[in-house]
């Protein structure tokens, strides 16, 4: 992390910031990202990809403060605020998202009882010392006293002195009523109209305004960062997922990145750091294709919030899909570069950077361990194309890791760098972020140095249909019910169980594994079945029955299965929700029915 | 497996059976196996293995028949007979095993209304042909018809035309009152008296008379073979289990093998067979030692059988354990012998062969994928230590396989061959046992080949403190419970989660991975968790509680858990008992409790 403990005049730090982000970018590749300022024809890639951007002609002197204040981190708890308020720390909907658009909430005019104060006196105390002073939509706070309460750290210095709208715009987590709560406790006055209209005016652009286009049918958690996901009633239409439609889970804006001047960084082994062009990645290392599922660690967390409200985007049932990945294995590439015995005796993982930065500069980050990084059967790969296109933007354009059997979290997109080392990522996401604990484990008590970070994720089904509150046929005889399994680990789904009555009798479904009925994929080698099974049964309506409540459940190569109830799986975060699927639906008289 | 489809007169066999028992053992390697007529003295180790045996003068000419006429199999599924009736196929106490002990049960005298035989007459019955005439006790059945229906095969055929006793001393699963009254539905008549004793005396002695002597704590759940386990309140009272009260599971008698002439054969490598003796297994390679925990795939069937009957040993908490292994890495001894590349691209499979055998010559068998066997983190060992010591007779002497984070019974003890192949082991214990299956199927409609062996097992705990229906102190504030977790694949227990209300809330209990309480083991390589962890709490009695439902659930590295009821994971074998394990105790107000 990096602490600003001394302060600059938010009028007069333009400059002075820039050069700052320059000195913070001093050790990230030397790659060409987006700029914040598009002066590029974008890409076309299948209508759901890139497309084009005009330059607005923001000044790269601008773009230097936008990355410098752009917010800390996906998730940011706030649970220390005053040892009282719970507060999610994670966006909800679009509607939080779009609060964003409703301007001037909190401002008052001069005629406010409060005291006013001009853009120079806030920028005064922009320190512990001084104390800390910000400004929001014409307001101003001593936010002082909740600096050591801020779940982000002391990054929150870096709006010292100044606005907090640069910090804002990049993570709508900030963006909700019960932050604006909190920020109102700590109001002291107002900025005078002329200081207002001109912190206004010096405002970056939205880092956002360059996204790519997506395809309409995805159904939106977040906006921004952008976090979508199919309908359900898609998703295992097909075998592989097509790209348009898989789910997208960025933590950050997509970076832009130009494949002619691309370059993948890689340290940690004995001949010192290494870069690498896309083409040298192409060209010197064979091309492998794996079809892999991935999975976002919060998948079906909507299941848990039924329980008892958790922190993370509301995800359905589809923050999974199944694709064909090509690219150079990692293991290729690190044995080029002189990995063995002796670099095997003392690290233990491996690191990636990607190149979508927070305002400090911080790359999203994780870690993978080292024996999945360069195992012949962890089928790792730095991919370059999915489905045999190239990489989408929001997939990780040029390059990213598919770590087969690992959490989605770990397979970085927009790859920068890798690091081998006897550490884990340091990144907030790696370290505080995307682990499991306790039901009994709350805000108060968490402790993230007693979880380990997730990397293989458990057996999980879902039922794609019929969707909850359809009604069948009692004419029909039977009901159909689809869905899809898949296990983390290279585990392969040897049995989905369904059930129409709520769990006390089972079927066993018919598993697919790939889109040809006829033409089933070769069983995979032990502990390499990297691709979700979809399934189907047909069962008979029992007697009677006014209402079905369908459920499934799977098991994997370890006999692993799901757990038959989310309550006792419940985590604070709402990841790993994996218990029995239940859809109900009403058995209906009606031939006309869904 | 060996069909006789032509027959002997029983009367005049011994000779001819002997033979064809030779004729059997032509492909099983040449070492020096119990053979029926111990006149050495067996080694003593630790009070608890081997113990002096003497000879009771059978003949060899005897013991080639009790060879040839052991039982057809562990588990065999009468599910066929006539289409109604489901009997167990395993034995379940020692109540059922003594039931052998009571002769006569169905022995009629020659006043019987039914036809009296001879040993000649029921001689000529010895083929489909001629029908399929038996003997047992005295009395002579006409099983011509159930020959088809028999589970075990055409095995039975081995038996036509004389007594079953012989076949049905190695296997208690015989011995059930259901069995019988299927074997009553084809009575035609008895033998008369001459020919009755005559068959008696020539009946081979018990195969099981030379058994080690087993610690007396322990809990038998078989005698013939010898199933058992420690109590329960002792199990986690020490990190490394002793191996006195470590659990057994035999499927077969137990093999006396002489260290000198023990010879472990090898096969499906370049250089053709070879075969390796116990000091060149030593000294040829290097002795590593790896600390794992095995499991029984039956381990807490009890629970199971609480939903509905299953078939097999009625395993309470116990049958698992955690010891510290030494010998050869399997992966060392496949290189020497030219594994490589070649025979990578074509194997998948490394088979074990015991040297327990039945009564075809058929050793128990069974087999782990490849590259669990030569991958330097699988660690699979050839141990020849237990705990620092020689291994005892019912662990394996002088060698068996240790393929930690896989199902007991891949581990095969008594080695006497590896095989290097492209296909499973085809063992009965491979093939037709040890596999998990819907709660829906039953033994009409279950297909064994479309499950996979149970290699790695998921996630367990369980609860041996305290145990069910004691009292805890109403006074004493808190409760204190205990017990362990372990999960297979290498797989870590990262957390246990205890709840005194029935799962409603939940503790995180502490967890310990020595014997050694402030100096915990280093934390294992990602994967290569082998052993269990004993966890611990002290829990708040509820107020006004006057009974805790104490529950426990474990989670392991890859966020797999425990499913919360037995029910749904129920399965006609009862393996794989994984789900929450839970104690009833009752809060009492005298001081005097347990």
């Amino acid at each position: 992390m990096q602490h600003l403990k001394h302060c600059q005049s938010l009028a007069q730090t333009f400059l002075i910031r820039s050069k700052s982000f320059k000195l913070l970018k001093s050790n990230v590749p030397s790659v060409s990202v987006w700029n914040g300022c598009p002066s590029h024809r974008w890409q076309s890639s299948g209508g759901h990809g890139w497309q084009e951007y005009h330059n607005d002609g923001v000044s790269k002197l601008t773009f230097a403060l936008a990355g410098l204040m752009a917010g800390t981190g996906a998730v940011l708890a706030y649970k220390l605020h005053r040892g009282k308020m719970m507060i999610d720390d994670d966006f909800r909907d679009v509607a939080d998202l779009e609060w964003a658009a409703t301007s001037g909430q909190l401002l008052e005019t001069e005629t406010s009882s409060l005291p006013i104060y001009t853009l120079e006196e806030v920028a005064k105390h922009c320190s512990l010392d001084s104390g800390v002073w910000v400004t929001y939509k014409g307001e101003v706070f001593d936010i002082t006293e909740f600096v050591a309460l801020h779940p982000g750290g002391d990054k929150i210095l870096l709006a010292a002195g100044g606005g907090l709208e640069p910090y804002w715009a990049l993570y709508a987590v900030h963006q909700q009523d019960h932050i604006l709560q909190i920020l109102t406790e700590y109001k002291i006055g107002v900025l005078n109209k002329e200081s207002y209209k001109k912190q206004e005016s010096a405002n970056p652009s939205d880092p956002y305004f360059a996204e790519p286009t997506r395809h309409p049918a995805l159904q939106i958690n977040s906006l921004k960062p952008f976090n979508a996901e199919p309908p359900a009633s898609i998703l295992t239409d097909s075998y592989i997922t097509p790209s348009a439609v898989f789910f997208k889970r960025n933590h950050l804006p997509v970076p832009r990145v130009v494949s002619e001047t691309y370059k993948l960084e890689i340290e940690g082994l004995p001949g010192g750091a290494v870069s690498l062009t896309l083409s040298e990645l192409k060209s010197r290392f064979p091309k492998h294709t794996v079809t892999a599922t991935l999975q976002c660690a919060g998948n079906r967390r909507s299941d848990m919030n039924k329980v008892k409200q958790v922190k993370g985007l509301n995800w359905g049932i589809a923050a999974i899909g199944n694709a064909t990945w090509s690219g150079a294995r990692l293991r290729d590439v690190l044995l080029y570069y002189g990995f063995g015995p002796d670099v095997a005796a003392k690290a233990r993982h491996v690191q990636f950077e990607g190149l979508d930065r927070d305002v400090t500069g911080t790359s999203y980050g994780a870690s993978i361990p080292l024996n999945k990084a360069v195992s012949e059967e962890g089928d790792v790969l730095l991919a370059y194309e999915m489905n045999g296109e190239e990489l989408p933007a929001d997939h990780g354009y040029p390059v990213r890791v598919v770590a087969p059997g690992i959490v989605g979290a770990r397979n970085v997109k927009w790859l920068g760098r890798i690091v081998v080392s006897d550490e884990e990522s340091k990144s907030h996401w790696q370290q505080n972020d995307y682990k499991g604990f306790s039901p009994g484990t709350d805000w108060d008590t968490v402790d993230f140095k007693s979880a380990p970070a997730i990397q293989e994720l458990p057996i999980q089904s879902a039922i794609t249909h019929p969707a909850e509150g359809m009604s069948v046929d009692c004419y029909a005889g039977d009901v159909t019910v689809k869905g899809y399994a898949w296990s983390g680990g290279g585990r392969e789904v040897i049995r989905v169980d369904v059930s129409v009555d709520g769990g006390n009798t089972w079927h066993v479904a018919k598993l697919r594994t790939s889109d040809k009925e006829h033409n089933p994929a070769l069983p995979p080698p032990p502990g390499r079945a990297w691709t979700w099974k979809l399934w189907e049964i047909e069962i008979p309506l029992p007697d009677k029955a006014q209402e079905l409540q369908i459920v499934c459940k799977a098991v994997d190569s370890s006999y692993n299965v799901q757990p038959d109830s989310s309550a006792p799986i419940w985590n604070l975060r709402g990841v790993l929700s994996n218990a029995w699927h239940r859809v109900k639906v009403k058995v209906s008289e009606d031939h006309k029915v869904n």
